[in-house]
């Protein structure tokens, strides 16, 4: 599933958002913990069981007002090998329900490695004779800073399964900066990521004009999302930082091409803490998700038309 | 287990060596992959049957002489959750044995999600009232590229349960000098990224005088590891790049303090794979993977005293 598969699924909702699928254990409403709780007792099963009924009635509320949604693999991760086979059951669970599903693993490494990562997230197994799938996403976020032999690897997967990724380039947090904003001669480190990502993407362009090598960029430093729409032109963007770390609406819409193309803007806990604002015990958090994804839809929509 | 439990242990055993067990399917022997796939078919399962089998092998074989072993997360996460689980269980089974266990899962993102990551791998879960542990290593590798607020909230994990990390700073691989080599103003950013390492590990050095952030330095770029020893004499690190990669022993004793401390040697392909240079079908891999691991600890000792 590639960027273009993303497109088309944006503009047939009319709407360019990602909702993030964290279950931080706060964000999960009292009746569903408590349920599973009982069941499965205060283990590691019991949480990733009440995470997973979370994630199936976020995406019952959502699937067809929202295009795509994001699992950070590292609210799985801390439930140990529980978690991770929720995890892939919610991947499986969101691609039935058409979704497209970006798995938020920001994974990283050289060579072989890199390739057993692609492997595990994007492609296919081989056991024997057999090839099996593990956690099939549509796409993967991942950290470029070992250089182009570690992105390589996800490229090729991506090719050859018809499928897309995200590089980290500008981050949306308040430290970024650090080391993604150090000058090095005539550019700064996240520009050089950036060319970096757009050079390694240019021999396959999709319909859109998006190559299959996309680039995270926050939507907290608008001015950067602004510059590097322009100068990373083939570069689909995912944009977090809008909501809760201080991205506005006006902000995300640098993102966009003038075809309202070209970028997904994230939003994890607005959407899945909405309850948390209703004044209710959680019991509404389905309502509740659905009228903040539609909120946050419409709220973009003042400044990004969709062709 | 801080970089002090682990300095001890390479000191009992004078060897600064990890053994990476980083099974690639074509580095398990015929005959295990095979008892595996009769019992459990061409699955993930299967596949998962015969790494765990391979890993307490080269363990058994290994455990009085290597001080340490680094599984990486890629190779048991393309076997989904069932590979997840056999890394849990290869964790447990390390740590039983004696060795100091470093996660190579080079995890990275900001806040609470960083946070999640370090409960994950170094930390605890957890669930109602309950504390509960995931893969609870003994230390992770990590990727700092988003900066300070990425690599906080490992720092806290690491001091609540007396634990550490590797920060990649230096890589071994061929292009890491597109970004880390890149000179900004009077340092470049491999340096930014080891003095961001050193700083955020000051406040906390051990009784070799190590602190709890380490730092990944590969052995095939002997000039720079020799200059970042100096840099950063309170950072322990991690060394990749011996042996199949091109670094010599000559090169990684740039790693070492002058008493022979403060950096461990990773080797993963030339140990687990010493069955295929034998001649033989595979049986004699725990012998030869001995008897590689005690060649690698002469070749070094060659140029390395631990005192």
């Amino acid at each position: 599933m590639s960027f273009d598969h993303l497109q088309q699924l944006i503009k047939a909702k009319k709407n360019p958002t990602v909702a993030g699928l964290d279950p931080k254990p706060e964000y999960v409403p009292p009746h569903l913990l408590k349920a599973s709780l009982d069941k499965y007792g205060e283990t590691l099963e019991g949480a990733a069981d009440a995470i997973y009924q979370f994630n199936v009635g976020l995406m019952d509320a959502l699937c067809d007002i929202v295009p795509a949604v994001k699992p950070q693999s590292a609210f799985y991760e801390r439930l140990g090998w529980q978690g991770m086979l929720v995890l892939e059951k919610t991947i499986r669970y969101a691609q039935d329900k058409g979704f497209f599903v970006i798995a938020d693993a920001k994974r990283g490494d050289i060579g072989s490695t890199a390739q057993a990562y692609s492997e595990a997230w994007l492609g296919k197994t081989r056991v024997g004779q057999t090839e099996l799938s593990a956690f099939n996403a549509d796409c993967l976020t991942i950290n470029g800073y070992l250089g182009s032999d570690g992105i390589d690897p996800f490229l090729e997967t991506c090719r050859r399964e018809d499928k897309c990724f995200f590089n980290l380039v500008k981050t949306s947090n308040p430290s970024s900066g650090e080391l993604q904003d150090m000058v090095a001669g005539d550019r700064v480190v996240y520009q050089v990521m950036g060319d970096l990502t757009a050079r390694l993407g240019r021999d396959d362009i999709g319909k859109f004009g998006y190559s299959r090598a996309g680039a995270v960029v926050g939507a907290t430093y608008p001015s950067d999302l602004r510059s590097l729409r322009k100068r990373l032109e083939h570069t689909f963007f995912l944009v977090p930082g809008y909501g809760a770390q201080g991205g506005t609406a006006e902000d995300v819409r640098f993102a966009f091409d003038k075809y309202g193309r070209g970028a997904i803007v994230n939003a994890s806990r607005s959407i899945m803490c909405a309850w948390q604002k209703t004044g209710h015990d959680g019991q509404d958090y389905q309502d509740a998700a659905r009228a903040a994804a539609e909120a946050m839809r419409d709220d973009i929509k003042q400044f990004v038309t969709i062709l």
